[in-house]
């Protein structure tokens, strides 16, 4: 272990202001938003100053109060926003859009339309057409279109992937990925749970439950860290809460360009397990194994020799994970540092844009747009597979 | 914990002589057979007294030379052994037989023709129609036939059954079972290891590789502790080592009866992993977990409730494993342990037919020839369902 | 798991504005100070306005630029830093103090004359007489004045003193307090680490070098969750790296109040550990675990039951731990949040001091100046301990 | 991993018999002779053959009988078992001694007078004066005497002892060593428990309570493994159970020859602790981490390096466990497998005494009576720097 002067902190840096964001969606109540709110203050890399944080207007002025916002620019709607603010001086850099599933397509577009970068909730949208819809025009506008798949800012999930591609495990033969939670082990939906409700309804989750919600992560985070894409995947859903409209559970086999195989389990009935998202990958020549539960430690085995525990920021730790270390190894860097991982690489992306320079290289490995378009592809050939039985269906990304 | 008198232990038995054991296989050089011999001796319930250690004579008489065998009972085939044997007043009260599986059956078959019980290692056979056929005539001879699946002899995987039965975790919902090794990773078959070059030879090993060598241990632990049978599965094979000829990697979607879903993954060429076994159970109140290298503890989590680390012999651990422990709670008991206890279960169902009176219904928790059948039927099915491109088939065993 | 709205996050407030915060320290190349700034923003309840932050006059402008402070606030000192706020109607609501140990004193003074709230790293001076000063002039300018032993912030750690006053685990009978890192092993003071220089060095550390360093966090942390107070001591202090002034080692058998026993060890030297701060404490009737390093698990033992893991935020925590959580259970949160989990409980005090009410009762768990006076009193002990050939002391903070 | 034929099994040797083994106590409802009896029947060495197995006489030809022993050689006391055997042609090899601490003396003192090789329990005796006389005596009488130190018999701490020794963590600065267990954190010895009722007694027991009975384990361990000696030692010991009449927990601070300091925590009545054993040791350039009730993994971390699993029989283990391995790795062994290899590198002594040629140096490694008599003058140390309120003493085995 080093003491010494942080990595992320803003102190380090060289600029003149910190970034503006503005938020939709996130209000009173919510969950996901309260998170990027931390997660982009946290390196002091940007200050919240506008927002659209919730359908009703009167929740919205509450929560823009709460959140110290200029009532100017506390707007009743996404489209509203992206009008008032394209029409400012000091208009916001970015906007993060928080809302559930089937209400980012709207927002993301009138953004993009107005020329923002965004940064937008997983999964993308609720179809794929939608999805490659965004692609498309986020491509046009030349903007940065970033999909918050957090556990990718995790330092050891970066160390990893970096092990992967430098070769240390060779070729990958096995993926083994897995995202458990129990709180929908019962239909708490029923209960007043604002966070089960929408994510258990068809209307505003889109056709899945569990694989959309959970399941898009751990399908990102295999294909992330191991460096190859699913090529097809069979597929068996589950609803157990009776009565459940969505998959409360999968279990998938996946088959991976170049032969790798693989299996993917996701549950949120898994009565015990709390965010248990967990990664193993095996070589030819190694394996590497992450789980988010207990982060900062990454299991590297190369052939014949001892597992190596590799600890953030501690030895044998590289300088991928290192730049997204606040704190020296030891003391515990969690959830929240690795969402504001993706905040400060997304701010390094927009200040290179403004500087009219380049970001550094590790700065643009957050999930993009077209990394949403793929977790939407994956969401509808599993639902896909398993209405056929679990047959294999192909990842129709492109 | 509480230190005091061991429960195994001989010395807390009446008993009048130890049994007598014969061996078919186990001679040196083998593995398995030595496990066996160190299990049943363990307990100081069996002595070996007879065997026919080895396909090659002088191996066989050197080998019993090794286990200060009466050269006389060291025989040069199973079908001589079963007839020598049966003519002595001193007979052996069970055989074991530890050979490769494709020999399996032959030996099994002559001595349950000579009225012996019979003690056999996994697989049961290289073909169902012979599991069947064993089957049969174990029930026909009415005498007691146990396939050693040993892990089902440690404590704390008879406690977990034991949970799952009296409903701690309610109806069964999620099954993960795992059983992952590394050391066929590379092609060691071809560099003269006798262990690798049977097990990946189809002539000697069967129809499957991993799947029969491991992933038959992981069917059957699910099955024993979940106490629901896997109706239909649906399997992915794969040879990883170039020019291998049966699978060394396997990853399965299964189906139970009455509705619980799972998967199973084994492999052999996974870097890193020794003797990965493990088994994860997800009901509607709780769940369990437990792994082989660490077997000492099984994790229960009520739903609502704080995971429990049920400890062998230790605070909160049932009269099932307590039965089957021989040290105080924090004295690690492991494999050998384990292995022993399917012995001495042996032993006691044998004793009781020896004295006309029945077993401990305890004692009956050892994997039958009829388990031994499902296996077969198992691996049987995953190949079928391999060579269809992953379709569902069924278990056959009936 | 539950998925809702967070604890601590400004959101949920009401509030009309930040806390203004001012620092004196944390300059460029600085660590702790950086620590301190991101626990003050995590939950939006402070903003960092004015800094004395270098006693370079050159390097204070600079980091003031850094962290886009009005050059007006950037000052050169600590006294004239206090003099022109407290000329100010937006001065500062509370002062961070975060030089090295020796440099408390003065600027810690010098606010409090001018009747500053007070956020002092610790140990809070490097003489009991200037310890004793600070406390003695707090209480008369009735000011609030925070220790930052940050371990206490952790919600477990909090939960875990809850635990123990609610007799959870009965008397207590055995503490035993840990805190192993092994970055000076070697002597990287001589290389220019800037960290360790001050560190190892008497006239800037103090007395103690491990003792003051870490030992003294081990120390707070015992107390605070133990209820219990340590009466005397007996220490054994080694300088292990050739030719260090103080102690990067030390040893101690602990005597508390009421009969408990325990000892602490604290080290700079294991090679292996980074910031291995552990606990354990022994009642009659129960017992508690909890690492700094894997800070989102407490293990608690009710005798004669298994062992339970009590997860942040998870199942059987209670409201204290609730309280200061920001994430669902299986969100890691790690050492930062803690850290501003005291920054959030000190500016509930002032807040509540600026509306002329009460804070809630569980915001008052920051350790005071009177903590940090028992730290020097502790340091001070263990000093003459080692001097007197491991004689026992007793512990002179009253 | 490797499958193949294990190590210490009895196949693999050459041998024309069985050693034969007599026991003195261990009779019905005793706990350690029956560990000592799985011990010595694990690797097919020993056969049990005679036994004064009980004080009482009736007792004792029960117990006999329940272990299949020949009457003739079930005796009534040590002196008529010492005599009994030595008039024997087919005499025993060596007596185990696995009575009460105050019964160890005059018995070991009778075999040893009769000329067979002793294998005895610790601690070795109740006084410093005892130990030593049986010193002399094996030493004039020039026979093999194990203390049975057994958890030196796992082959992770052999590979610990053997790393240290090869210089792999630099010269020992830090040991770290810890025995705690919970089953007298109450009076249970008023409860009719048998073993706590000896234990807790001073006429049975000795002077010391938790210090001799699990002290001397630690103690013996810390300086097996570390290589060096503790000169003095500093002691705090406590009685907690109201009206206990010995130690049931202590403290130590450790000083080793060479300059390394340590510290040494017992206890029985750490509530949740079972049978928790540790060490860990810290040297310049390394250090090592063990613990019992996990013992197939031992954590190795040279200085800059990330810590590596050295699992047993595993990548990076050495010759000298696998040979006091059985199985590959991955199937944990544990106590019993432990205390067997005492048993089977004594068989070693004995048989090459017997052949007259010399035992393999690895068989070497098994406590003496000289680490038996250490064991007691550690203890006294222990108990008179306890009376002398925690002065330093001397251990004074020379």
């Amino acid at each position: 272990m080093t003491i010494e002067a942080s990595g992320q902190d803003g102190s380090s840096g060289t600029r003149s202001r910190r970034l503006r964001l503005g938020m939709v969606g996130g209000g009173r109540g919510a969950f996901i938003g309260a998170v990027h709110r931390i997660a982009a203050r946290l390196d002091d890399r940007w200050t919240l100053v506008a927002g659209a944080l919730s359908s009703s207007p009167e929740k919205a002025r509450a929560s823009g109060a709460d959140l110290l916002l200029d009532p100017e620019r506390v707007y009743d709607g996404a489209a509203a926003m992206a009008a008032g603010e394209a029409a400012r001086d000091d208009r916001i850099d970015a906007v993060a859009i928080v809302t559930p599933n089937f209400a980012h397509h709207e927002p993301a577009k009138a953004f993009l339309e107005a020329g923002f970068h965004v940064i937008c909730d997983k999964p993308l949208t609720t179809s794929l057409d939608q999805a490659r819809e965004l692609a498309d025009l986020a491509r046009t506008k030349g903007v940065v279109f970033a999909v918050t798949h957090n556990y990718t800012g995790y330092p050891l999930v970066r160390e990893a992937r970096a092990l992967v591609r430098s070769g240390a495990i060779g070729a990958v033969r096995v993926v083994q990925v897995e995202y458990a939670q129990d709180w929908l082990a019962t239909r708490i939906e029923e209960e007043g749970q604002k966070q089960a409700a929408w994510r258990t309804d068809p209307a505003k989750s889109g056709p899945a439950g569990s694989v959309g919600d959970i399941g898009s992560h751990a399908f990102n985070l295999a294909e992330f860290v191991a460096g190859v894409k699913v090529e097809r995947l069979c597929a068996d859903l589950t609803a157990f809460a009776p009565g459940r409209r969505l998959d409360d559970n999968a279990h998938m086999l996946l088959r991976f360009e170049g032969g790798a195989r693989g299996a993917l389990w996701c549950s949120q009935v898994a009565v015990g397990e709390e965010n248990a998202l967990t990664l193993r990958i095996y070589g030819e020549t190694g394996s590497l194994s992450w789980a988010q539960e207990n982060p900062n430690v990454l299991v590297h085995t190369p052939i014949g020799e001892p597992p190596r525990l590799i600890r953030r920021n501690g030895a044998g730790a590289g300088a991928v994970s290192q730049r997204v270390s606040r704190t020296p190894s030891g003391h515990p860097e969690g959830y929240l540092e690795g969402f504001a991982n993706l905040y400060s690489d997304i701010a390094d992306q927009i200040e290179a844009r403004l500087a009219g320079t380049s970001a550094p290289p590790e700065a643009l490995d957050v999930p993009t747009v077209d990394d949403g378009v793929r977790g939407v592809a994956f969401i509808e050939a599993a639902v896909r597979s398993a209405k056929a039985d679990a047959r294999w269906e192909a990842i129709q990304a492109g």
